[in-house]
């Protein structure tokens, strides 16, 4: 099954985003056919953009907006791998498999997506090696996050955990105190760390209590940043702020 | 901070294992540059190959023996990534990154690796596209691996996660009954499914009662294999036999 875009699909983009990394070093006639062949789409929020085990077309990079990565047990149980944002592609393991999407992905907010036809990917990807680098590049970045996923799996506590979620959200300019917005509905972001609703609430007035930390709706107010960070970060092996988020800002 | 190996170091040999996939498509030429510049180290149980942020110069394979890839906070808690067999490399992000290990490796038994230098490596993946694609493929179902893994932690239970442990380690070859032998100790079994000994203990007497396996020291006999399937694979989103065991198996 393959769902068809709601609005632009056809497109033809006339520029490319300056942020999309993975291109830099690609040649003119390259970016050219990306130009002609890329297209962005527009959903609103719950827009379903592929399904596990689909054949696979495009590779699909988040231009604004947030998109959820999931897989299904049999029963329909859920399972949230990733909720990716600005600049962050998907759909890319189609690429080195048999063509087919390894988990479904749905829109969790409006967002605007660009798509990028795998063939013309691939057929770079075997003639390029400046393009087959970026890609290993991003690979492997992409690797070691989620292995810092599951190294606070391991070692944190829930209310850890809630706390890495709201310090990755927070400008990390060395305010006394930060103001965030949550940005997608707290059962995703339950779901997203692996938590059960209940768990959740839990460890989220076990935060507030030990970290002075304040929530109305999906305004969180962090009065005593550090002290969100020594009781955060003391359980993890990286040190704050985060390289990779400081990595994204250079 | 770099360790010695602890023998062979400067060994050339004389033939790259059939099973390293990751040159297939070399040419003649690197291939013999691999073989002059490849070494092979014998290690004892308990041997740091490197540890996080070192300088690194190596990407390793495994070609038997257990390596454990972990990262520690800064009191000293330690949180295993990974522990790898036969043919598994690690040590690769420092292709990629500032050329620095970005977790630590240590051998969780009787070791052989073979070592093959970063500087090799990253010349032939500026040039061929073959070498690339396959990293990039290899990459790719690593960080598929990973996914799934996270999937698991978010919801399977613990004793699920033991099942699905021990049923990767079984022989899928369709038979009522099997017996396994745990590849080693029960107290990296249980870090490396990010779980606290007594959570372990707690879950694999759970496992027992529900699927009727018997653990006595380190051999486990499951004598309803399907028993244990249903038990374990009700909650995962893929299938029974895992995809990427047969994958290494073809």
């Amino acid at each position: 099954m393959s769902t068809p875009h709601s609005k632009e699909n056809t497109a033809t983009i006339t520029a490319l985003p300056k942020e999309l990394e993975l291109f830099q070093g690609c040649s003119p006639s390259f970016i050219k056919q990306l130009k002609q062949s890329a297209s962005r789409s527009h959903h609103d929020k719950g827009h379903l953009i592929f399904v596990s085990d689909d054949e696979a077309h495009s590779l699909y990079i988040v231009i604004s907006g947030w998109v959820k990565l999931f897989r299904e047990t049999l029963d329909g149980t859920e399972a949230v791998i990733d909720v990716l944002n600005d600049n962050h592609f998907f759909g890319e393991h189609a690429l080195f498999n048999n063509g087919v999407h390894e988990y479904s992905a749905e829109t969790a907010d409006k967002t605007v997506l660009l798509s990028i036809p795998l063939n013309l990917l691939k057929r770079e990807l075997q003639q390029n090696p400046d393009l087959s680098f970026n890609f290993l590049k991003a690979l492997a970045q992409k690797q070691h996050i989620k292995e810092r996923e599951i190294e606070q799996r391991s070692i944190q506590s829930t209310a850890q955990r809630i706390g890495c979620f709201l310090l990755r959200l927070t400008k990390q300019d060395g305010k006394k105190s930060a103001q965030i917005h949550l940005p997608y509905d707290k059962t995703l972001i339950a779901a997203r760390l692996g938590m059960q609703p209940e768990t959740f609430s839990r460890a989220l007035s076990k935060l507030k209590q030990s970290t002075n930390i304040e929530v109305r709706g999906s305004t969180v107010k962090i009065e005593d940043v550090e002290k969100l960070v020594n009781y955060t970060c003391s359980m993890c092996s990286h040190s704050f702020p985060c390289e990779d988020l400081e990595k994204d800002k250079a």
